[in-house]
């Protein structure tokens, strides 16, 4: 059986649609919320929709129950959320999938984070733990879609290749193709990317996403 | 005859291919540089390479000629370049293709620019000028070997829809697709996202684009 994943912040639609299709592909999912109760709930609908092995703990259980930790929080609660789990995390490779988005006048853009980027603030709080950035795309209602045939990529950063790579497990178990783009220093422009996509949906009436072309 | 186009900074790899391109379908292109005796012999290569229409002359000069002016300078001459220039500019669509790309221990980032983008800065400088940010991107390279189709998408940030759709046309005369994006705003994630498409390219050792998903 593959290694179980925990989604922190995991009952949003995000953290939904990721469980949903992790699930499917054999891989068990720890869905991890501040409320365990509702944790366990979201994990019972998941798991109807994915026929897979889905359970619901507190954050701090969940990280347990892992070797792989995805961040998928608001971008508000990023921070509250992991500092305390700093013992907890130690060691794991923990993936940042949070947005510091902003929408000002009704236009999409990003918060200025004094690390760079969420995934980088994670890294300075969790200075135990290894830090990768993915999965900021995907839409959660394709995702949830199970039927649905994802062609974006999954752009991947962490700084070393062997993260790197466990990631693109995860991208290809999620049904997509990951791309290693490089250091954990690309965060902040994967991030940032979310505000360009946001809009074209916006103006294309679309779920966007992007594909990397010249690569084999 | 295609309206034509005018490139700042256009001696470059970035501007040559890009008056290459356009030259070959149709387009009068005239390439401006601080030293118009470069720029006439750079023109004389690329109509030579294109079969097309390219003249050389001082940026001051080359904005008289068009209008529609594409700023392809590095960063670091960009408010050199344009402050001069406010009044040639008055009333024209200035398309930055610049990039505030620095380059730390090996590593591909942006600088930050107080404006939010090099598109901001110019816009700040040239009050007088509607303001596009667009060609980050393409690869100077494939560009250059008119043979290669190009597969991969051009994003379009302008505040005013008319004005992307003229930028629009000059994608298509590039021979790839335009995708308007959104307003000018939107600049600072296009001119970063170039920094995960050179670490791409070096990880992968590839020349990377990306194309947008989910667009009809």
């Amino acid at each position: 059986m593959p290694d179980p994943v925990a989604i922190l912040g995991g009952t949003g639609k995000e953290g939904r649609g990721l469980a949903a299709r992790w699930s499917r592909s054999g891989r068990p999912v720890v869905i991890g919320s501040r409320d365990p109760d509702r944790a366990r709930s979201v994990a019972a609908e998941v798991a109807e929709l994915s026929g897979g092995v889905v359970s619901g703990a507190s954050n701090s259980e969940a990280c347990g129950a892992a070797d792989v930790v995805v961040l998928a929080t608001p971008f508000e609660g990023l921070d509250a959320t992991v500092s305390p789990l700093v013992d907890q995390l130690q060691g794991k490779l923990v993936v940042s999938a949070v947005i510091p988005l902003a929408v000002v006048d009704g236009a999409f853009s990003t918060m200025p984070v004094a690390e760079g980027s969420a995934a980088e603030l994670a890294a300075a709080r969790l200075p135990g733990s290894r830090l990768a950035a993915a999965f900021h795309n995907v839409s959660s209602k394709l995702l949830l879609d199970l039927g649905h045939e994802l062609d974006e990529d999954v752009p991947v950063a962490a700084d070393d290749a062997a993260d790197r790579e466990l990631v693109l497990d995860l991208c290809r178990d999620l049904g997509t193709r990951g791309v290693a783009v490089g250091p954990l220093s690309l965060a902040r422009y994967l991030e940032g990317y979310t505000a360009v996509l946001l809009t074209v949906n916006r103006l294309h009436r679309t779920q966007a996403g992007i594909r990397f072309t010249g690569l084999p």
